[in-house]
């Protein structure tokens, strides 16, 4: 997915195929709840790798078995593609589907 | 579980809740195969803080998206309830089901 | 280390051995920063696995190479000598020292 | 670093700047050694995300707080400045220097 701004439309669209993700303070905003602390750091393991890959890292936090994330783009002052890009591999490497 | 020798019973009991682990050289052994080498490394970290937290560490090793495992309570000099334990974890860790 | 309240004596005295750490909102709070977000990512990693081992966890936030971190004992609403243990360990498992 | 074969005399300049590192079986190898299993698991975090990013992964094999690296350019048959690469940002990840 090249790096570039979303139109409203997209992310409109984009959020309908991300399921418990909203929109909060301008980011992208979901939190992750996993059935134990390991599987939580695993996951967020298994997440830094792909996002250091595109070179685009999330805003987290985790306390026990739950993270909290939230994406933007900051040299771009807003949502963008890898947004999208990263909001979807997080949500494939959950269990949750 | 209590850490202690497994009897040939319940070892082969046990085999037969873990689907594609077998013996050899008198170890508990699998390979796994990932869909990506993010998700092997992630799986690991999981079973890492598992592992550490029961003190019983794998031999295992990784190439990619794969990751091949033996399990032996080295001190008893054969398998333990631990080795279970730990094989039951690797598996409901992972996303085979 | 066994697992009570500290007095306000033993949290001074424990706070002058964690540099960097300082207390805010009745947390031990310290904000570390790495080399790159690999290594930050690492050290959590690391931590997490000894966190998860003496059953206590943090409340951290990662972004990019910043790892921020909030410690406080839930149940007893208050600083304990797990976070005294923890915070060390941290320190420990970090490069600054 | 551009991925291609290395020369022999530059393998042999590049193995004096790498300390404990031999050839083996045609392949770069070195034993780490960590305090504990968290560092050595924690250390393979790092180096797995980097090892990513730049597409080149080690075959490596960890028991408790040793990992057994081995490295080598599989499609080039041969050793190639990504293992160079990879080898020297493990030796600055790892506590040794």
């Amino acid at each position: 997915m090249a790096r570039r701004k979303l139109t409203k439309a997209e992310l409109e669209r984009s959020l309908e195929g991300l399921p418990g993700w909203e929109l909060m303070d301008n980011k992208l905003h979901k939190m992750f709840k996993f059935d134990s602390f390991a599987e939580a750091i695993g996951w967020m393991t298994s997440v830094a790798i792909f996002a250091d890959k595109i070179d685009h890292h999330p805003e987290w936090s985790n306390v026990y078995n739950r993270v909290t994330v939230d994406l933007i783009t900051h040299d771009l002052g807003t949502l963008s593609t890898l947004d999208i890009d990263l909001a979807q591999r997080m949500q494939a490497l959950s269990r949750e589907d």
